[in-house]
């Protein structure tokens, strides 16, 4: 595909002490063979029982470390996402513990999707609806200068796993760079995700990722951030959105008070059942902070796409 | 305009002891004369120091109250927004201890608006860009059951100041009763305003607004939800977005590093001084939650919509 290389290796964890699997110059892109945020311990034969068999020590395996040429402490990479290579199938778990409202579902649930790689069509949600796909990387990153091996479950400072949905084919994302060499890795590849990933998972899918580095050298960078070539909602806005409150002084509860809400809604207005509007929310509903400074509440709102179940 | 009433009354504050001004029976529209957040102490001849001398009394002053015939507790007021009819000047402004960076903005500031009522063309922002405008109205709802005088500011799970910008014409608001006849107000409308309102304020402008009322017996309904007819961000994403990230355990706090990168990114990269720079993100940026899942640390982010600067 016209790339120099395309990585195979994996690792779990983040850890600077890891040697690079390859060299890249400024300038050279590069492809990424990732597997799915369990490890493939997921087949298309897999039930909700093997959710509980799931071996954690195995989650989220990113491709990687690239060494960048010249990238030092204090350069920002630059990373541009040149396209996706989805691989037609993926998952999306309750997993016991984990996800907004682990409290109320503590029971293992699993969905299987298929979809079409080549159109990218919205892909079936059993009987109750279609859910229109935008592949991109969940975890994305550089390794953090502390020593030792870091979880990559955690987003950080250097990025990882920032399930940030709009990292999509033609963003430019701007990481800042923490050891010599950057030691870049990609992971965890959704099909489709809604801002939040309410569940904890979304459309989790392996996919071929190829990417574009280069380097600005010395700028300072708090965080990670990225720029859309163009719009991010047009898949899915179309028909508008059914959209949820909370109000009040945490967002933190108020996010799972909006999401609470919406769940009452589908399975009220749609007859879905509780667990399946759960996983369906977090492959395609946004949570954003409508207000967040008319002192003491904030509102946080669950906007879900009317596409997606019309 | 075809309404059988035009209301001009305000009240400061919620209170359930209020009369109302007028009675409407479920499927009528009422026509809204809403003043501004100020109350009208501000006009197109103010500047920063009138920020200083608002009297606070005065702020947030509703349109209302409107006894709708047979809404009793547990019921859902629904409330579509037919139009509004907006007067072309607003301001915003940064007033000290108010706003997600209130500790690093401790002066005024004051930026005065003009915009064409009947094109609604974006407006521009002195020399620095132009921001597309959405009317909608920033504080909706009902009276509370709890007896007493309550303030506006904050808003409550029976709507007020929600300040969620999608609340715009076509939108239908559903609104959870809690006291016989409902008692509905509205007021604080905003040409434009992103998600979050992050310096406090948004372009308050005042307006006439046309509603229609009607009434949904004994749903449930914990917090006020809405239905959009249609894509939300159009008017403004067609450029893509620029989106720092703020990453941690404390959305608040990210949520406070995702705009401050924004305002460092704008300061930088197009030399706007960043009390302009903070006004601006306020009536047109978003606060989105990326991710809400990864223990520990969540992901925020605040999106610049491109076309504002381009």
């Amino acid at each position: 595909m016209g790339h120099r290389h395309t990585i195979h290796q994996h690792h779990l964890g983040w850890d600077n002490s890891f040697a690079p699997v390859v060299h890249a110059a400024p300038g050279e892109s590069i492809e990424f063979d990732v597997v799915d945020a369990a490890g493939g311990q997921l087949s298309g034969a897999s039930s909700a029982a093997d959710i509980g068999r799931l071996d954690f020590s195995r989650i989220n395996p990113v491709t990687g470390p690239v060494h960048i040429d010249g990238a030092e402490p204090g350069d920002v990479l630059q990373v541009t996402v040149l396209s996706f290579a989805p691989s037609g199938w993926g998952w999306t778990a309750n997993i016991p513990g984990f996800g907004l409202l682990a409290e109320e579902f503590r029971e293992p649930a699993l969905h299987l999707w298929r979809y079409d790689p080549s159109t990218l069509a919205p892909a079936l949600f059993g009987q109750w609806g279609k859910v229109p796909l935008k592949p991109f990387a969940g975890t994305i990153g550089v390794a953090p200068a502390a020593p030792g091996l870091h979880s990559i479950v955690p987003p950080r400072r250097v990025g990882g796993n920032m399930d940030i949905r709009d990292i999509a084919a033609g963003t430019e994302l701007f990481l800042p760079v923490e050891v010599p060499g950057a030691l870049f890795s990609v992971g965890d590849t959704h099909a489709a995700q809604g801002d939040g990933e309410v569940c904890g998972t979304a459309i989790e899918s392996p996919m071929r990722v190829a990417l574009q580095f280069d380097l600005i050298k010395q700028v300072p960078l708090s965080y990670p951030r990225f720029r859309t070539p163009g719009p991010v909602t047009r898949h899915l806005d179309a028909k508008g959105y059914e959209v949820t409150t909370g109000i009040g002084p945490d967002l933190m509860q108020a996010a799972r008070a909006a999401v609470g809400s919406m769940l009452d809604l589908l399975t009220r207005s749609h007859g879905l059942p509780a667990i399946d509007a759960y996983l369906l929310c977090s492959v395609c509903g946004d949570l954003r902070i409508s207000e967040i400074v008319d002192i003491p509440n904030w509102t946080v709102s669950f906007y879900f796409p009317r596409t997606v179940l019309e």
